[in-house]
C-alpha cells in the first residue's frame, strides 16, 4: 500500500501538486496544482463531464456564481447549521474543533460532556476549558461599498457568503432551467466548480482542504420513481469510477447511511468509501435529498418550484437524488491506487500506473543520444507525428536513458518511444512499456 | 450593429446566461451560466487551453488556490493601491465611486478636486458631500478559527483575500515550477480561473462584474529579447481572436497605453479594445511587466527568483510578458459579433452566427413530423450517428418545422438536419443552413 508521505512528496517533486503559497511559506489548507498535477486534474474532470453531461441526454451544465445573494444559505440550512463545535484552552488560548481532540464524542457535544471527558489542552497540556461554540464554516465576507470602520448594522446589510457547496447553484437555477430549456423529466443538472469550507484545521493533504472543486448532479425525478433512479445514478457512478478513472473495485465500498446518522432531509444516502494510504475515507457522496431543498427555496422566494409533467400534465415538486464527488479527493484516488513501487533488475522504482486516458502525457520521445543531430532530428520528426495524432506527447532528451524511463514512470506516461541508429534504416523505433518495462520495434506508422 | 439589451435578452430567454441567486432577486454583479453558455463558456476556455498551452512547447498550465497567503496582496501592492476613490452623500448616506458620477475628474481624485465639480448626489440631488475615501476592491475573509465576538487584534491574524487577479498565483508558483520542470527559457506559465473585485457599482452586464473567469499567461523571457516576445505574443493573440474565437479583425483595435496612464511598473502595454454594443472598451491587455513582480516576491520572501540559462550559464531574473483576458469580456465578444437581425421572406429572424467550433451544438437532427413513428425512429437513428460522431448534437421535434429553424437560429446551431418521407426511400436528408436558410438534399453518409 501507497504511503500518503511519498505521494506526497512525489506530488511536489514532479510538479503535481505544490502546497498553496509555498514561496511565503504556505496557506494552511490550500494546494496549488502544477503543470502535471493541472493535466490530470482537468482530464478528470472533462471525462467526468464528457461521460455524464455531453454523452447523455437528459444531462445539462450549469456554471453558478460562488457568491450568492445570502437568502440562499438561510434557506439552505447553511447559516443555522453549517458549524463545527469550537473550544479555546483558557491557559493558552488555543484553538480546536472538539470532536477532534476528545475521544467518543461527535459533532453535537455540549460544553458538559466535553468537559467529561477530561481532555487536555494539546498545545500547552493544561485542562482549563471554555465553554463550547458553533463555529460556522463558511467563509464570510462583504459586498458592495462597506467600510472597515462601518458601524455593525451598514456592515451586516453587505455581507456574503463563499458558497460552502455547489449544490445550491444549482437548485437556485432549477426554475429558469426548467422554464427556458422544458426538460422531460427525470432530468440532471451537473455543475464543476469551487466551493470554501473554513475548517478548523485542514490536513491530510488533499482530502480535508478549505478550497475544494465539487463535481455535483442534482436529478430531478418523479417522486414516485426516486428508488429507480436512486439505483441508475448508482450504478453509473460505479460505471464512472471503476472504468472510466480506472479505480480498483476492490478499494471502493459502499456505505448504507443508516437513517440516525443522515442529514435530516435525507430518505437514503450511500458513501462510496475509497481505501486510500491512510485508511478508508470518503470518495463521494450519493443521496435521495427528497424535495428539502425546492421546498425551502419555495417558501423562501415565494415562487412555485412545481414542475409540469408533458406527458402526464401531473403537477408536482420533484424530489432529487444528488451524486456529488470532490475532485481533489478523487484525483488522490487515482494517485494513490496508480502509485507503486517493484524493484526491476535490483532497482528500486516508483510508478504511477494511470489509466491511458488519464495519463499527463500518452507518450514521451526521445533520442537515444542527445549529441547526435541525426538521431535528434529524426525523433523531432516522431514527436511532432505523435503530438498531431494524439496531442498530450512529451520530449525528453535529458540524462542518460535510464534516468529517462525512471521520471517518465514516475509521471505515468505508458510508453517510451526512442529513436536510434537502427531508426535510420528501417524507420522501427523502441517502445518501452511502463508497467512491464518490456521494449518492443514498432514501425513509425504503427505507432 | 446588435443591442446590449437585446443580447441579455437572448441570454436569458435561450439558457444562456441568468442574472446570479435570480429566484432570491438577484446578487448585483452575479451570472450564472445555463446550459448553453456553459457549453460555449468551455468551448472558448478548451481553444484557448488548447491553442497556448496544449500546442505549443513553450508553455505549461497552473491552478493555483483563490485563497493565497495575504504576504501575495502586500507584496503585489494589492493592499496598498487596489482602491477606488469613494464618496458618501452626507445626506442620504447613498456612496457612489466618485469618478463615475463626476465629470473630468479620475481614480486618483482629491476630495477638493470632487468638490470643485459640483456634482450632486444621484440619488437625493443634494450637493453634501463626505471626503474621498480609498475603497479597497479586495473581497476581504477569515481564515481559520476567528469567532464574530473576537477583537480587532484576533481577527487580524485571520485576514485573507479573495484574489482580484489570477497573475500572483502564477509569479508564486514560479520558483516552484523552475526548480521541478527545469524549463528553458523562454516559458509562459498559463493558468485559467476565477479572480473577484468588489466593483462599487457593477453594470455592463457581464463586462463589469464582481466575479470573473481569468485567462492568464506569464512569459517568463531573458530581458534582453523583451520586444520580440512582446511582439510573439502580440502575433499568437491576434491569430487566436481572429481564427480561432472568429472575431472581425475591424472590430479590434490595438490601443497603445502612453507612459502616463500605464501602472507604474509596466514598460509597454497594449490594450486590445473592442466594439461592444455599448461602444469600445476593453477586451484583453498585453503588458510588459519587467522584473517587477519577481522582485517583490524576492525582497518579501527572501527567497532568489533568478533563472540559470542552460545555453549560456548566466543567471538573471526573468522579466515577463503577461496577456491577459478575461472569458466573461471574450464570451461577450463572441456574442455581440455573431448576433445578427435579418430578414426572410419579409420575416424578420435573430440568428447567432457563431464560428462551427463554438457553436453550442453543431447539429440540430429532427423529424418532419413528430406524429409519424417511422420518421421518429430513423431520425433518432441519425441523431445517434452524429452524436458518435461529433458529440455536440441536439435533438429538437418541438413546434413545427418553422419554429425549430428559428430556435436554432437565435441559439447558433450551424445545421439543421431534417428526416422526412423522402429519407426512407433513398437515404437522403434535408441539410438547413443557419446563414444562408439555403437547403439541400445530403446522403445520411456524407454529412
Amino acid at each position: 500500500m501507497a504511503k500518503l508521505d511519498n505521494i506526497v512528496s512525489l506530488c511536489k517533486r514532479r510538479g503535481f501538486i505544490f502546497p498553496g503559497s509555498d514561496v511565503y511559506g504556505g496557506f494552511a489548507g490550500t494546494w496549488d496544482f502544477g503543470p502535471l498535477g493541472v493535466s490530470l486534474k482537468k482530464k478528470i474532470m472533462d471525462e467526468w463531464w464528457k461521460f455524464f453531461v455531453e454523452d447523455r441526454e437528459d444531462m445539462y451544465g450549469i456554471d453558478a456564481a460562488i457568491l450568492m445573494n445570502p437568502k440562499t444559505w438561510e434557506a439552505s440550512g447553511h447559516t443555522a447549521t453549517f458549524a463545527d463545535p469550537l473550544v479555546e484552552c483558557k491557559e493558552c488560548k488555543s484553538r480546536f474543533r472538539a470532536d477532534k481532540i476528545a475521544d467518543g464524542i461527535n459533532e453535537s457535544v455540549t460544553t458538559e460532556e466535553f468537559l467529561a471527558t477530561h481532555t487536555k489542552c494539546p498545545v500547552c497540556g493544561k485542562e482549563s476549558w471554555g465553554p463550547i461554540r458553533k463555529f460556522n464554516m463558511m467563509f464570510m465576507t462583504h459586498v458592495g461599498a462597506v467600510l472597515p470602520d462601518d458601524d455593525q448594522e451598514v456592515a451586516k446589510k453587505g455581507v456574503a457568503y463563499l458558497r460552502p457547496e455547489t449544490a445550491q447553484g444549482i437548485f437556485t437555477n432549477y426554475k429558469n432551467i426548467v422554464d427556458t430549456i422544458y426538460p422531460n423529466i427525470p432530468f440532471g443538472l451537473a455543475q464543476q466548480g469551487k466551493a470554501f469550507r473554513n475548517e478548523i484545521s485542514p490536513r491530510d493533504f488533499i482530502l480535508r482542504d478549505r478550497e475544494c472543486t465539487q463535481m455535483e448532479i442534482e436529478y430531478f425525478v418523479d417522486p414516485a420513481t426516486w428508488e429507480e433512479n436512486f439505483e441508475l445514478m448508482r450504478t453509473l457512478h460505479h460505471e464512472f469510477l471503476e472504468d472510466v478513472m480506472g479505480l480498483p473495485k476492490s478499494k471502493i465500498h459502499e456505505l448504507e447511511v443508516p437513517a440516525e446518522d443522515r442529514a435530516h432531509y435525507s430518505k437514503r444516502t450511500i458513501d462510496f468509501m475509497f481505501d486510500y494510504p491512510n485508511g478508508e475515507e470518503e470518495l463521494m457522496g450519493l443521496a435521495y435529498r427528497t424535495d428539502f431543498d425546492l421546498m425551502n427555496i419555495e417558501k423562501a422566494s415565494g415562487k412555485s418550484m412545481a414542475y409540469r409533467d408533458k406527458t402526464t400534465n401531473e403537477t408536482f415538486v420533484p424530489h432529487v437524488i444528488e451524486p456529488s464527488i470532490g475532485v481533489e479527493r478523487l484525483f488522490l484516488a487515482v494517485l494513490s491506487s496508480a502509485y507503486t513501487e517493484d524493484e526491476i533488475d535490483g532497482e528500486k522504482r516508483t510508478i504511477l500506473k494511470l489509466p491511458e486516458n488519464l495519463a499527463p502525457f500518452r507518450f514521451c520521445v526521445s533520442p537515444l543520444l542527445k549529441n547526435k543531430p541525426e538521431l535528434v532530428e529524426k525523433a523531432h520528426e516522431v514527436y511532432d507525428k505523435l503530438r498531431k495524432k494524439y496531442g498530450n506527447v512529451t520530449w525528453d532528451d535529458s540524462g542518460n536513458i535510464g534516468k529517462r524511463y525512471r521520471k517518465q514512470d514516475e509521471i505515468g506516461t505508458p510508453s517510451c518511444v526512442v529513436v536510434d541508429f537502427d531508426t535510420m534504416s528501417d524507420d522501427t523505433v523502441t517502445v518501452r512499456d511502463r508497467d512491464t518495462t518490456k521494449q518492443t520495434r514498432v514501425k513509425i506508422n504503427d505507432l
